[in-house]
């Protein structure tokens, strides 16, 4: 058997360091597309499976699908459901203590409507999946928001018509993302947003710089790690005026190009080094 | 604080009778229509939620929001997820060792193409997620295949493009269906499929009849319910000519009235008796 | 055979009152819900088919079976279609001379992207298909168009993800709606939108006026019948500061509840009176 | 101006040849690709358009723009709306006296369920778009009935919920194929379903044989293209064991990569030589 697979689906650069790592550590890997691979329930090649789909059911199910088998995953079915989904991950978190932006969730349009009335403009409107900022709008005014209301009706998925409608944080263009490996923050990073996005995301063109870790980001990021169970998670926050922190989401299949860059960071080793314990177990 | 709120969107049969059963045992009961109320993390009028919304996304989140607060949801959000997903659920209980089809998850349509032709023919092929039997298919050869592999590619859905290709079991046109309430059996039922249908589902105008609980049955449903964490459940098995008994798929939000026709059982009442208990806790 | 047909979906008062004026005059009137009629090509029960469903395909589709069989559809599936769609609509009216307010389509993002750069804001953005103002949305400014631009393109239908970028006409908050049975101009409205929206749809809040008639909006609507070959059209158009007409859409299975309640105009009696001089021929 | 411009999306084969062979002829050819080009409403750049998009919405909006300026097009949008859809299209020919397959359009689950029972089996079951054969299944049960109608009644787009039922024509494996140009039939071919499927179509696995063209196809192809009023189009016919002529479908931005190999003919030359016929009016 096989100790070590990678499951991908398109290979990045993240992918081939964390194979480049895993191998310079002498590690046997298998590679494992799932668009090709059938995934046999009660069936497994390896003992660690690194899960690296980029579409967030293929990761869950091939994650699901090797621990059938007694399969150590990182990260786990559960965790990347929990992350990939905006809903669950902030119900998470906040039942533990941790502070999250005022959210209210909208199940149906009939209570988006009544939640849209109270809230204090602007707020921030997203679905409870997507990644890279994508859907994410800020709602300044009631043009804007039957936009929002109208066009998200007429997705076909019944999940993205969920609403997250939350307080607006005033972050001055900047969000902050930590990466935690097993039990060690390895190191934080800032977004910062393109001139015509109010939104942070690298994907839209935002810029990233070395961010110096403290305390409270160290302990939120282990804890936030701890209560989704996640071996190798990103944490995004917020930062308001008065320098209070918000988590704003969790990312169970971290893409880490960018905090590599302004970090100097060699997350896939760390990551390497988190799966040689893992295998020690 | 009302001690049990009720969570619902269509209410059914099964709704009115846990409120009246509810009642009956002297409890407050707040009634809450997920699609006009706005769910506010960390917020929560009650100590514990029953959660009966029939469209899955909405009774996973509107029970993940209440879990938030602290309260306690029959089901949770993650028994309901488990429970909802074939994937999940098959690969949570297949781990613990309970017996379920021989399954192959398809991730790809590529994938799916290489499983079809492994896969001893007539097999059973469906989509992760649906109620009531729906786009569960019989392969038979290549024409209803073809068929099927075309429709599934064009649902707009990532997750209804997976498929899970499943062993037939020769069940002789039967399954049989227990309820699981807190840490009992509280009966059993068989379904028989329409003559015009090779599935089983009342909803696609099978019948029921009683069953007999058998040690088997009985060990097999509680390890279920005890996998999934789940406190409120259907367990769905089919049995092969020989006898032995798989599992084929849990329910998190049990429709009842059939089995309450079928076997005299008061499901309601078991459920609310359950929940008396919860709230001694 | 019976001489005229009422093709419906979901019966309004539109229809009941059409059914009332036809057969007050004497005629036979067969009812046809298109949704559980087949409707076999070459196949038809009547000389005439007047066709009302409001789910736009089945109107056209159950129209152009009718025509199969040498039955006279009012309208026809060509206008029904070309009235249907507003690429189609503007580019044919435009062909023949009349104004319409300048407009771009994108069938891509790429080419979308471009447009915004060029076109002055405010403007318009819609889809090509889409009755009562649905997806119509004002761009403002970078925000309201990235919101736009990515809700549009996760919207599973190809034809909703082309956009329509018009010139904003300054209308005053009003719009101008006429209706023409057969060759005739039966009267005029004007839609007053709601105080929260910028849009006059009477489906989102608008009240409605009547309008006297003058020779350009007489001529124009004319026009508009005869290029679209429409036996029973609204006309809808927008008029800016200068008083200068803009055709903004054609409708060709119209809603006329609003318009009688304004004008006190029986629309219905005047397509009764044209359907016997159709049946004459 | 630029006299001849050719829309394309997906540069296949076919457009470079289109491309060479009006150069050839000392053409001066503008390429638009569709994705990258805004579509002002009223202006174009050429007096003859050649569209030739995969996309068929793609190709029908550009088509439609270019001619709001009074561009000819090649084919017009009205041509490719018709041939484009499987329910215009048969009721357009059929009106003419053309004989087709007996069909029966369903427009809801209502009416489909109500003409399976009528159906004589097996039947054809498509929806009124799609190319390539995609989603044409072949109902020879109720079990391929309930997994074709659960399908396709799960699709997002309302009018692939559309059921054309068809008469299933003995055709023995093969349809044929003819291309007119202008007003002359430039040949035929047969297309041979592969072994494992019953569909004829190429993108399936099928081959091509010349077909030697007798009076009924040259008519038949004729009067086709003259109904749908196409200057350049497939005609594809089903002959049943009688020998007897059905029209199946028109195709209005016809494929020719296999016709050229089967016949040896060279398409894009016809079209190249029209072309210079049109320029001339």
């Amino acid at each position: 058997m096989k100790k070590v697979e990678l499951l991908f689906d398109y290979p990045r650069l993240e992918e081939r360091l964390i194979i480049e790592r895993l191998k310079g550590r002498g590690m046997d890997v298998a590679l494992t597309n799932v668009n090709d691979a059938p995934f046999v329930v009660g069936e497994s090649p390896a003992e660690v499976s690194i899960v690296r789909p980029v579409a967030m059911f293929k990761a869950m199910y091939s994650a699901a699908v090797r621990e059938s088998s007694g399969t150590y995953t990182v990260n786990s079915s559960s965790t990347l459901f929990t992350c990939g989904d905006k809903v669950l991950c902030l119900s998470a978190v906040r039942k533990k203590g941790i502070r999250v932006p005022r959210t209210v969730v909208a199940l149906d349009r009939r209570s988006a409507e009544i939640t849209y009335k109270a809230m204090q403009k602007p707020f921030v409107d997203k679905p409870p999946i997507g990644s890279w900022g994508r859907l994410v709008a800020l709602i300044t005014d009631p043009i804007s928001w039957r936009t929002v209301l109208e066009h998200r009706s007429m997705l076909s998925s019944a999940q993205l018509k969920v609403h997250l409608m939350q307080q607006y944080i005033d972050h001055g263009g900047r969000d902050i993302r930590t990466i935690v490996v097993g039990e060690q923050v390895v190191g934080a990073m800032e977004r910062i947003g393109p001139s015509d996005d109010w939104r942070t995301n690298v994907a839209l063109g935002g810029k990233t710089v070395p961010r110096k870790l403290d305390d409270e980001l160290v302990e939120t990021s282990l804890r936030c790690a701890e209560i989704v169970r996640g071996d190798f998670i990103a944490v995004d926050l917020l930062q308001d005026k008065s320098g209070g922190y918000f988590v704003n989401e969790l990312n169970g299949v971290p893409e880490f190009k960018g905090f590599m860059e302004a970090t100097g960071i060699d997350v896939a080793d760390s990551l390497a080094s988190h799966v040689t314990v893992l295998l020690r177990r």
